[in-house]
């Protein structure tokens, strides 16, 4: 079926599967007839609840999901889930625009997955209402980076293949790290769950529904919610500089001709980089403190 | 001691501690001066072998590092250590600085470690001839996140902490997740250490040191380094433009004021985006192809 802009739009919100995976194809692809969906949709968006799932790769993350979308289906909720696939270019716009397009479509919740850890994990947590860590015994690193700090706190947290005979153990670890941590007003409740079994997801997601009452006590889901906003604007729009700043030196001749002098030695790196900020974007960098 | 530029890039060339010191903070505070002595010290680079360390918090990088710094130095060797804080926003900038920086100063070999994951991990494995991955047993998403073809195949592995009953265990479960890939022209070599014992450390220096062998066969070393110059730049490129970004925001009501918008959900977040690259960048974003 080809679209017209109208015809997408009015399918995005009625919740037309067709509507919506054309819309966010436009979106991944970067397609301009995305920016105008997403500029119509918008004002009608905000009533999705956005949880956000993280952890290292194979622990169970998308079976969990799984679970969650059939336990909350069977409270009568609507869900989407994004995942966000670090492979691609534009990651950060196609996040943005597909939760923007599932939450017009009238979800009431979606589930934002990231593959792998790095940057999509950062992205993810940046712009979801609720974030949830899965671990499973044997995830040792996420443990360590915890205690040391590096890995944010989470919201919630599931220790996933709780048959596992360390899984007790690692509960009691994950929990001695959290208590370090006093000065929260939030304080993470872990679960043990089996996601193939489904074995407490009920109770996971009950623990999701109430970091959500307590953020929507007073103002802290508005504010976490502009944060973020904030947070993705930024986001996108250093993705797009970068993503401009490749091209720009693809394309042009004098730029290649630097990185060559750069690799003989001819030309320090510091000061290629003043030249191209310069070129490319018309800045002067590195003795103008502003612009450092 | 208040050093003159001629003194300071004379101080640094002799190996002086202080002078050394005094220039790597010029370089992390993003001093104007700093260009002027990496301008000056670039072309004599070139010397240092640079080897990226690399792993799951915890698991004993420092103390290898260590270890590795005393047998080179047993071997006649002079050696810098680079850590890169993950939480400087000059990271980038810092780290081509601090490298440039001890090569001039004749060092035969610098280590760059890793504090944490993501960004930095990137950052280092980037710029890096050698990289070195550190495992211990128990590191269990680092091995999911190799097995999953997340994590970039390092050059040499070290499970560390051998005197772990699961040791062997890990070594072999690495072992068949590197023999899946047949196409590689260097087959990374695992070795079995203890830091802090000292143990295996001759061992592992005599497997990087294969590798820098093989790179130095051909051209594979010089074009490395031709790669990895490039990426750097780009890398210090697009942090560069990501600051000027966010100083550019902080400092400019009418951008601030989109913001806001944005979170009243009065503009939606991809004009803004557009807005924000035009007026920041002079870039129209968004409906040209080019600058997408």
């Amino acid at each position: 079926m080809n679209w017209s802009p109208a015809e997408l739009q009015a399918g995005v919100r009625a919740g037309d599967r067709r509507a919506l995976a054309r819309a966010i194809s436009l979106v991944e692809d970067g397609e301009p007839e995305a920016y105008e969906l997403v500029r119509a949709l918008y004002p009608d968006t905000g009533n999705a609840y956005a949880v956000g799932v993280t952890g290292p790769p194979g622990v169970g993350k998308s079976s969990l999901i799984s679970a969650l979308v059939r336990h909350v289906r069977g409270l009568d909720l609507t869900v989407g889930v994004v995942s966000v696939d670090p492979s691609s270019p534009f990651t950060q716009g196609a996040l943005l625009g597909d939760r923007i397009l599932l939450d017009a479509s009238g979800k009431d919740l979606v589930f934002l997955e990231t593959v792998g850890t790095g940057q999509s994990e950062i992205e993810v947590i940046a712009i979801a209402d609720t974030v949830l860590l899965v671990l499973m015994p044997g995830s040792g690193d996420s443990i360590q980076a915890l205690k040391a700090g590096i890995m944010e706190i989470p919201d919630v947290i599931a220790v996933n293949k709780m048959d596992h005979p360390a899984a007790k153990t690692m509960l009691n670890e994950v929990r001695s790290i959290l208590s370090l941590d006093r000065a929260r007003e939030w304080r993470p409740p872990i679960v043990l769950t089996e996601a193939t079994r489904g074995e407490n997801v009920p109770e996971l997601w009950a623990r999701i529904e109430e970091h959500r009452a307590h953020l929507e006590e007073g103002d802290r889901l508005a504010e976490r919610r502009r944060q973020n906003l904030r947070t993705e604007v930024f986001a996108v729009a250093s993705a797009r500089a970068k993503g401009h700043l490749e091209r720009a030196v693809a394309g042009d001749e004098e730029l290649r001709r630097l990185l060559d002098e750069v690799g003989r030695r001819e030309l320090d790196p510091l000061t290629a980089v003043q030249e191209i900020m310069q070129k490319v974007f018309r800045l002067d960098d590195g003795n103008d403190p502003d612009t450092r």
